[in-house]
């Protein structure tokens, strides 16, 4: 593990990603995506994935160069195409069109498909909470989870995140996918040689497994609380590979294993404006409220506070605000591989 | 157990709750939720609970005869209040005007505050699904789970569901709440004397407990997934207690502990109009090509067949619809208390 510079780190990710062909202006979202997630403690999604990303583009599977395409608008709803582009600043773009739309409009839905994998699902509901609005956002992925009662990976191991704004505290923010745990964090103890609990996944065959490794070899993942998790991934597939019109399930190529391919990912956001049930102040101090009187609950024995959702990351926010941003060794190490790509030296 | 005929079942429900002062119209609706409830083997949630609601008309916690009122409304969004009045008929309203309003907008949300019980969530979202709509139906509850971490019942055991149209198939139904188990399960198992496995709730005193009368003094749950299911509590709070501007966590009173009280509940629908997102028949075939898929998986050892969300309650309702609807006993007995208290004969 070692501390970066916040500055230091965007400057060095901005420079390796340019140099990759991407624009200066995706380069720069793609950028402030990353580290915050670095920043929020999510390393998983953080810069790790930096070198994945130069990965797909150099083998066609990514478009560097790529301008996210309106499909369909109304007044409460878009339609975006990410044009096989990157995940993340076709996201991000598309949750600005969000934002803007929904100061007019109780409610807004904007989908997008043919895109790619967009990092943290939470950074975009961040994005709309941080604008005064109730925001949802979730993507699917290829098939990585079994369905309840099944042995193969049928069904995404599907993202989904909210976040609401308050006043005297940022906000809550809640981001979680659809397994017992996130396949990134499988990755990065596969990374450090790590054995995993034998219920996180079944093998290719089906059998449990505690090999963190499996996970790049066709292993499935078991949904959280059996058929809750499955219906929760069902969810979002609904509003992403079916109602986004990207890839469903098995047509959602797996955007890291194969770099080539398109991933024909999809993603949704949902926002809501709550000036238009009671007022943006109201709701501020009702979150808030909201927030004291979850951390008013007596912990359980051995617990020292109860949490409430986001709160461990806006603390670690903080940290990386007054240390620099940690990153540990996978993070470095991948980090390191896309300067190496790009011919960019970090210096770190 | 008894096997009960559609029509009878619903005119001795019907004859029982206008007795009890409900407008014949609230009467047909209130018979149509929970009679649907029971038909998809959703006991807890079906006419078991008619003796309550009327236990609450009686003690003055629910207005019998109550006209919910629009507070607000935009071309997207509505915001009724229930007038403390029964929570279905108040809900089945709202969600009428949410199908109506979304025929010309891409997405419409509805808050409903100053409710109560509504029933089984999944009504509400099957509703706008047979509208041709993708439908999310949520509702708060007086303090009921614990956070991840805590020992005391702080939040509600929120109910969620959704449910989308298919065309070769009805349509997927997703109906959960936030506990390992619904109370209303453990409320079933208590009438029974059955015990309850350990880790399903803490009790008073913050222990594990196997006795499932312990949900009527004050036993704490357990959320499923520990934060996942915490954290869907808290979206499920933020939809009702903060953006439909009801009661929050224990301004919530429990609706049938206290039957006096005014429960101030709150409630949240949003519903899409896929013709905004390619057009129903195309999301309508997504929907069965979806479900085709997750059947296609195949079952782990010792399971003979993958379900996909609500294909088993699909399967109740055909089964109620050529043999009657199957009745447990605590519904009878409280049905039957129900007719006592208003002097209908149920015959059977």
């Amino acid at each position: 593990m070692k501390r970066i510079k916040i500055d230091l780190l965007k400057a060095k990710c901005q420079e390796v990603f340019t140099a990759a062909g991407i624009s200066e202006a995706d380069a720069v979202l793609l950028t402030e995506v990353l580290v915050t997630t670095d920043m929020r403690g999510v390393h998983s999604h953080g810069v790790m994935r930096s070198a994945s990303y130069l990965d797909c583009i150099n083998a066609g599977g990514i478009r560097a160069v790529a301008e996210p395409k309106v499909l369909s608008e109304s007044p409460a709803s878009l339609q975006i195409s990410a044009a096989g582009g990157l995940g993340i600043p076709a996201a991000y773009k598309t949750m600005r069109r969000v934002i803007e739309k929904c100061s007019a409009q109780a409610v807004v839905c904007a989908t997008v498909n043919h895109s790619d994998h967009y990092g943290a699902a939470g950074y975009y509901a961040m994005m709309g909470a941080e604008a005064g609005l109730l925001t949802f956002s979730m993507s699917n992925t290829c098939p990585l989870v079994a369905p309840t009662g099944g042995r193969a990976n049928t069904i995404g191991n599907n993202p989904f995140a909210y976040a609401a704004p308050g006043e005297k505290h940022h906000g809550v923010l809640f981001d979680v996918c659809m397994s017992k745990v996130a396949s990134g964090k499988i990755a990065i103890m596969a990374k450090e040689g790590k054995p995993i609990p034998s219920d996180w996944m079944l093998d290719r065959n089906g059998n449990p497994t505690t090999d963190a490794n499996e996970v790049y070899h066709g292993a499935v993942m078991l949904p959280f609380a059996e058929h809750k998790g499955y219906g929760f991934a069902v969810m979002v597939e609904l509003m992403t590979g079916v109602l986004a019109m990207s890839g469903m399930m098995d047509e959602v190529k797996s955007w890291n294993k194969v770099p080539g391919r398109d991933s024909n990912t999809g993603h949704c956001f949902i926002a809501l404006n709550p000036a238009f049930f009671g007022g943006i102040e109201r709701f501020r101090r009702r979150v808030d409220e909201m927030i004291d009187r979850l951390k008013a609950c007596p912990p359980a024995n051995g617990v020292s506070e109860v949490l409430y959702p986001g709160e461990l990351e806006e603390r670690r926010v903080a940290d990386a605000l007054a240390n620099g941003v940690p990153l540990p060794d996978p993070s470095l190490a991948e980090l390191s591989r896309a300067a190496q790509m790009t011919g960019v030296s970090l210096g770190f």
